[in-house]
C-alpha cells in the first residue's frame, strides 16, 4: 500500500551497532551452508530446485540478489543458498537437515513485506514457496480454498473470480505477495473492515516445524471445537516458528456492486459521529471508511492524485472521508447511500460540507486515487518519517496534533526542517498512517520523534505496527506495544517450537 | 441448543473404568483444599466470597451442589470450596496459592456446557467467574466491548441494545451463560454464519495464568502485528490453560431488519445448488442456512413444533431449509428475498418445491420454533444418541444415509431398537446434528454406533465436536479429530503453560 523505506533507513542508521552485536553473538551458533550440505539437499531436490554461489550449483551472486535483497532495496542478507522445493515434503526434508546442522532458515514467500522479515540477516539459507503454487481444492458451495503457500494472492483471486468467489483480503503487492506470506505475516489490506482479520478467516494450516515435523491442521471445517487452536500461532509469526506450506482460508462471495463516496467535513471532530452514522445506515454493504486529513488531501491534489473535488466545495473542510460499499444490488447500494447523503446534509448542524459520488467505474478509481496517491504524494513533496499505528479512533487527531505540536516546540516545524504532519488511514480498522514530511531525514527530527511517537502511541495503549509487522525493523520497539509477560510467553513459545533457534532467527524478537 | 445427556451417559457408561483409573493416578498428584487453605483464601477474599463445607465457612453440602453438578445433571463434581473473586487480583493471588500447593482449579462461568468441561472431576477448587460482572468499557465507534468474564451474556445483549450493537455470538444459553465461558469453550451459536467465529471478533484478552501471573493482553485494537497471537490459545481452551478474566470483543452495529423462509426441496441434491444461490443473491444479508430433513421434519411436526406448512407444501419434499436474513433495511431485505423465491420457482426444473415467507414476527418465530423444536421432538420421540459434527457440506446426506445403513446391517433398525436415524443443522458452518432416536438406550446400539460415526466423520477428515468442545465427555475419541501431531503439540503446550497441571485437570487431553 505504501512504502515505509524511509522509516527502515532510520533505523539502520540509527540503531545499528547494539543490534549487530547481539545478532553476531546469537548468530554465532548458527552454521553457515557448506558444500557437504549442498550435497544433501542435492539428494532431495532436482537441481533446478537450488541455488547457490557453493558448488557444485555455482552461479554467480547477482543470481541471489532477489532473494536476498528485499523489494525496497533497504534490507540486505549474504545468502549463499536458495531452495525451492515443491512438495511439503521436501520442505520438510530441508528443515530437518538445517535444524540438525543448526543452519539457519529464512522462509521467503513474495518478498513484498515491508519490516525486513523476508530476507536474511546474515547467510541463513533461504527457503523460497515460490515452487509451491497448486490449488488443492475450491468447494464453491462453501467457498473455502486450500493452496500451496507459495500460490500469489492475485492468481487466487483470478482462480476465484470466475466462481464469484473473492480472497477475503486484498492488497497492494496482491500481484507478487504469496497467500502464506499473508498468512505468516497476518496481513490485513484493504477489506478487513468486511471480512475481518486472517484469524477469523483461516480455516486451517499446514506448518513444517523447525525440527521437520508436519503439523498437518489443514482442515476445512469452519467450526471444530477439539483442543487448543495451534494453527493462530502461525498466523502473524513471521516464520520464526515454522514454515506455512499449506492454506485453507474461508472466501466471500463476490459482491456485485460497489459504489463509493467522498465527503468533505468541517472538523475531525464530526469523523466519529459520521462513522457512527455511516455504519447505522449502511451496515452490512459499508466496506471502507478512511480517513484522509486537509493536509494530506492538499497534498494529493497539489501532486496530481485523483479527481479533486472543486475548490468551493472543499473550502472550509479539515478532513476527508472515503466511503466504499460493496453490496448485490447495485440499485440498492445506491438508494442506501443516497439517503444515507441526503440524512447527513439534512442534519442540523451538518456533519459534512459537501459529497461526492462516483457516478461511473472511472469515478469510482478516481476517488480511490486519491486515497492511494496519499504516498507517492508524501514522497513527491519530501522525506517522509512513516509510522503505521493503531490508536482508538478518537484519538487520530490527537496523535497528529501533538506530534506536531513537539516538533513545533522542538523548534523543527519550519522551512529547511519538517513541512508537514498529516494523517490518514483505515478509521474502520483504527488504523492511523502517521506522516511527518521533512526536507530531509536529520538525526535531530529523528530524535525528536522516537522514541516520542512509540510513546505516544503506548500511552493510548496502541499498536507500533497495526499491519506491517515486526520483522527485523521493529524487535528493539515491541515493548511499546506489548508488555514483559507477553514478550516474556511469546519467548518461551519461540523456545518450545524452535530450541535451536534456527527459524528465521533474529525477526520479531531480538535475539 | 439441544442435550447431548444421552450421549454423555453413553460415555460414562461405556468406558469409565480405564479414565477413572488414569485420572487417580494423576489426580494423586493434587492435593485437596484444607482448612489451612481456606485460613489463607480468607486473606484474599472476603467471607461472602468464600463457599465451603470446611470451617469456619462450613456450609451444607447442598450449598454447593449448583457448582459440582452441570445442568443436564450428568457429571458430578465433590468439590469441598467454591471460591468467587470480584478482581482480576483475587483471581491471581488464588491461583498462585493453589499453584504452590498443587490443588486443582476448575474455572466455572455459567456452568452450561454440554461435555462436562465446567464441573470437577474430583474435589478441585472451583473458582466461579460469576461476581466478576462489570462492563469495563463500550466504544460505540468502533463497536468494542471490554467486560468481566463473568459477565451473562443476555446482560451484554442489553447492554449494547441502547446502543444499536449486538455481540457478534447468540446461544440458547445466553441467559446464564457468560462470556469468559463462551470464549472459553470458544462458542458458535447462531450468529458464526454473519458474525464469524470468536477467533475473529475477540481482539483481546486477560488471562490469569496457571502460576498466577496475570498475561494482560486486553486490547482494544483491530489490528496489532506486534508479535504472537497468543489470546488464541485460550479461546477454546476450555479453561485449561489458565482463567479468562476479562475479555475485548468487537461488537456488530444491530441489524434493523429480519426475515425468514422455509423452503421444501424434492431432493438432498438441490440442497447444495440452493446454498450457493442463496449465497449468491442475499450475500451480505444472509444470516442462517438452516437444513431439516424430512424424517427431522415430520417428527417436529408430530411433536407439535412451530407452524407448520400445508400438507400440499410438502408433499414430496425430501427436506428442508430455514433462511434467515438480517440487515439494515427490510424494503430491500424482503424484495431480495422475493427475487430469490422467484428465480428459485421459475428455473426449470425448480430446486424448491414451495417455500413459506414470513410476514410477521409471529410467522418468523414459528418458522424458527420448527427448527429449534427439533430437540424437544426427538426427545418426545424416544431416547436420541446425538452427535455434533462437522463434515463437508455435501457429505451431509451420506453420513446420515450411511449411518442408517450401517444400524440396517446389523439388524437395529426396527421397532423396539433404533426408530429413525434423522439429520439436520446449520448448513452455513458445515455442522451437521445426527441424531439416533430408539427406543432405549442399549450396549448394542451403543456399540452399533461407536466408533462407527467417529471413524466416519474422521474418513471425511471431519470434527468430532463442532461447537460442544471436549470437555471430560470426549477426551478419549479426540484422535478422530485431531491428528498424533497435533495432539502431541496440545500436551506440549499444556504442560508448557500448567506445569502442574492444576488447571482444569482432566479436560480436553486426558491425564
Amino acid at each position: 500500500m505504501y512504502s515505509t523505506s524511509q522509516l527502515a533507513r532510520r533505523h539502520l542508521v540509527g540503531r545499528p551497532l547494539r543490534r549487530l552485536c547481539l545478532s553476531t553473538r546469537s548468530f554465532s551458533q548458527l552454521q553457515s551452508v557448506t558444500e557437504a550440505d549442498l550435497a544433501h539437499f542435492a539428494k532431495i531436490l532436482p537441481p533446478s530446485a537450488i541455488l547457490s554461489t557453493l558448488s557444485p550449483s555455482s552461479v554467480p551472486s547477482s543470481e541471489l540478489e532477489p532473494f536476498n535483497n528485499d523489494w525496497m532495496n533497504k534490507y540486505h542478507g549474504k545468502s549463499t543458498t536458495v531452495l525451492k522445493p515443491r512438495t511439503t515434503q521436501e520442505v520438510s526434508a530441508i528443515v530437518k537437515h538445517c535444524n540438525e546442522r543448526r543452519i539457519g532458515i529464512v522462509p521467503q514467500g513474495g518478498n513484498t513485506g515491508l519490516v525486513g522479515g523476508g530476507v536474511p540477516v546474515k547467510d541463513e539459507l533461504i527457503v523460497s514457496l515460490a515452487n509451491m503454487t497448486n490449488v488443492r481444492s475450491f468447494d464453491d458451495a462453501s467457498g473455502i480454498l486450500v493452496a500451496d503457500a507459495g500460490c500469489i494472492l492475485q492468481s487466487l483471486s483470478d482462480y476465484l473470480a470466475p466462481q464469484d468467489h473473492i480472497v477475503p483480503l486484498d492488497l497492494g503487492a496482491k500481484g507478487s505477495c504469496q497467500i502464506g506470506g499473508n498468512v505468516s505475516t497476518n496481513a490485513g489490506g484493504l477489506r478487513l473492515l468486511r471480512y475481518g482479520s486472517l484469524h477469523g478467516s483461516v480455516l486451517g494450516l499446514e506448518v513444517v516445524l523447525p525440527d521437520g515435523t508436519i503439523l498437518d491442521q489443514l482442515t476445512t471445517l469452519r467450526k471444530d471445537n477439539t483442543g487448543y487452536d495451534l494453527k493462530q500461532l502461525f498466523i502473524g509469526a513471521e516464520g520464526t516458528l515454522g514454515i506455512v506450506t499449506g492454506v485453507s482460508i474461508l472466501t466471500a462471495p463476490a459482491p456485485q456492486a460497489s459504489n463509493n463516496v467522498m465527503l468533505a467535513l468541517p472538523t475531525f471532530d464530526n469523523v466519529l459521529p459520521l462513522y457512527k452514522a455511516v455504519k447505522r445506515q449502511l451496515s452490512e454493504i459499508l466496506s471502507a471508511f478512511e480517513f484522509i486529513d486537509r493536509r494530506a488531501y492538499d497534498l494529493a491534489v497539489k501532486h496530481g492524485q485523483g479527481r479533486a473535488l472543486d475548490d468551493s466545495e472543499v473550502e472550509g473542510a479539515e478532513c476527508f472521508v472515503l466511503v466504499e460499499t460493496s453490496g448485490s444490488s447495485r440499485e440498492h447500494d445506491e438508494e442506501k447511500l443516497n439517503k444515507l447523503l441526503e440524512s447527513l446534509m439534512g442534519s442540523e448542524p451538518s456533519l459534512i460540507n459537501t459529497g461526492v459520488l462516483a457516478t461511473s467505474p472511472a469515478q469510482f478509481s478516481s476517488l480511490w486515487a486519491i486515497r492511494e496517491g496519499l504516498t507517492e504524494a508524501m514522497s513527491k513533496e519530501g522525506k517522509a518519517y512513516k509510522y503505521d499505528i493503531s490508536v482508538p479512533l478518537h484519538k487520530f487527531k490527537e496523535v497528529i496534533d501533538t506530534t506536531r505540536e513537539h516538533i513545533k516546540s522542538r523548534g523543527l516545524l519550519r522551512e529547511g526542517a519538517v513541512r508537514h504532519v498529516v494523517g490518514y488511514g483505515h478509521v474502520g480498522d483504527g488504523n492511523l498512517h502517521l506522516n511527518v514530511v521533512a526536507d530531509a531525514y536529520t538525526p535531530e527530527i529523528e530524535a525528536c520523534l522516537e522514541p516520542f511517537v512509540y510513546e505516544l502511541v503506548s500511552k493510548y495503549s496502541g499498536s507500533i505496527s497495526a499491519e506491517h509487522g515486526i520483522g527485523v525493523m521493529k524487535t528493539h520497539a515491541l515493548p511499546y506495544s506489548k508488555n514483559a509477560v507477553s514478550i516474556d510467553w511469546m519467548k518461551k513459545i519461540k523456545h518450545l517450537f524452535d530450541p535451536n533457534g534456527i527459524m528465521n532467527p533474529g525477526k520479531v524478537l531480538e535475539l
